[in-house]
């Protein structure tokens, strides 16, 4: 495949930035990759592995002449990121982000992008329970979606070419605005989240009382609960906090919805219970019909290597 | 492996009679195994696929000279069948069962088990989203755990035999009784199958809303909840029927929590959000250390053939 940028820049390296570096280097989409991360311990290590072919000391120094910036930190910090790095980005180079929220990431990065820059916020909705420098690999996109939402006003030609990288790392591209992505999310991916993160939770408490039986005998169900609650905690606190609205709007239909199934439980309504479940069932069957899982025992999440 | 038991007959043919089938003669464990199922269709898959040496049209021919009786029905039919295979058992043969929940199960068996008979209930701790006799593998015992309920004044041969069992088709063997095992469950199991259900539900709700983008862009966290959500429908019906005070103490307190974080993100109290999830990765870290999970991409649930 063609280069698609001379130099990216990646600013912050956990599971998302690193899993790009290899992908942009297997598919030779790039020059060059420079990394920046806050922590020195993760500096270090993306050197030790050679994640990239620099890492700096400073975003600053990262972004500098780099043709393409993406933000890949929690969305708490992309204000802070954009203000110190927004002087020194090259005029005519694009600034996107990974972040699983895109309103609150435009209010806060915008205002620093300057003139002759297209800010084009990003999304890929991947991931695993793992984090850090060590934690990427270059299937981690593959056939899965990157939601770009571009703003009024940006560039055709800077939209195609981050479309192009995106796909060249195996994604399927898609853009819609920043609204509709954050209550898109709030049910697919942060109520879910909220929800499995308190559901271990309660097992903990009980945990105790029934002396590390919880886990010991943890079950399906509640050990994938386990596998979405152990997900990044500073990134899913910023998700709550930036998604705030989306979130609770979500969180209210879903109590209403478990009171329904725990009245009909109380109530002994088993005709409620057998046709709720029927429709789940076959919600299930549309999401491995659209791709976007497999029926396989393995479910098809193969590591093919990194 | 020596012959445990000289026929066996599955009573049931789905995802946990069809695994045990295939398990069972993977490791001798039996001269022969006797299937039936209430569906004509199920029979004549059974037979199509050789799951069974034989398959009968009646659960009372199936039992007949059976060394080990095995219930593989929804819980909710136990007593039937029970009533009706009763007086076909053989003396000296054991009669245990896989439903995910027990004391309901005893309450409904154990009236209809003849003097001589041996009545050990169990409960596999396994399972896959699919149903069926087309649905099992051998592999799918292996590693994990299957709870021995045994009742007062039991017979320790029997026992050990039916442990001996389990443990030749890969399990690890724990007995507790009824009345635990059924609050494990609900935490591990029946309370987050309903929350997977319930947040399924709402999903779909707001699918029709946003144009199907909900299955579209299913990410991770929602495409686990539909994986759990997709398991068979009338078991599941009745497990909440026949667990109701077990489920309903936990979804009590799950409510309680969702409650406290729903607040937190309401206020803004960002470390109250971060501490919360930090506690839950630990408890993954549990998981994965007690050998219930991995931390692989793929969870090594890789099909090793069946």
């Amino acid at each position: 495949m063609a280069v698609l940028y001379d130099r990216v820049a990646l600013i912050g390296l956990g599971l998302i930035a690193s899993s790009m570096a290899h992908a942009i280097r297997k598919a030779g989409l790039a020059r060059e990759i420079v990394g920046y991360a806050r922590s020195a311990e993760t500096r270090a290590t993306a050197l030790e592995i050679g994640l990239c072919d620099r890492v700096t000391e400073t975003a600053a120094e990262a972004v500098e002449d780099a043709d393409l910036v993406v933000l890949c930190i929690p969305v708490g910090g992309m204000g802070d990121v954009a203000r110190e790095i927004g002087p020194h980005l090259k005029p005519g180079a694009t600034l996107t982000d990974v972040g699983s929220v895109k309103q609150a990431v435009i209010d806060a990065v915008a205002p620093f992008v300057p003139a002759g820059v297209e800010f084009i916020p990003g999304h890929p909705l991947a991931g695993t329970e793992h984090s850090g420098p060590r934690s990427g690999f270059a299937e981690l996109f593959r056939n899965r979606w990157w939601i770009l939402v571009p703003l009024p006003g940006g560039s055709d030609a800077a939209l195609e070419r981050l479309e192009a990288l995106c796909r060249g790392m195996g994604a399927n591209v898609e853009t819609m605005d920043a609204e509709h992505h954050d209550l898109v999310l709030a049910v697919t991916s942060h109520t879910p989240h909220l929800i499995a993160y308190t559901m271990v939770g309660v097992a903990d408490d009980l945990g105790r009382v029934t002396d590390s039986e919880v886990i010991k005998f943890s079950a399906a169900g509640f050990r994938d609960f386990t596998r979405i609650a152990a997900s990044d905690p500073t990134m899913w606190r910023d998700v709550f906090l930036t998604n705030r609205e989306a979130t609770l709007e979500i969180l209210g239909r879903f109590t209403e919805e478990l009171f329904a199934l725990q009245r009909a439980i109380r109530m002994g309504d088993g005709q409620m219970l057998f046709d709720y479940f029927t429709r789940t069932r076959a919600i299930r069957r549309g999401i491995i019909q659209a791709g976007q899982d497999t029926a396989a025992p393995d479910f098809g999440r193969t590591k093919a290597g990194d």
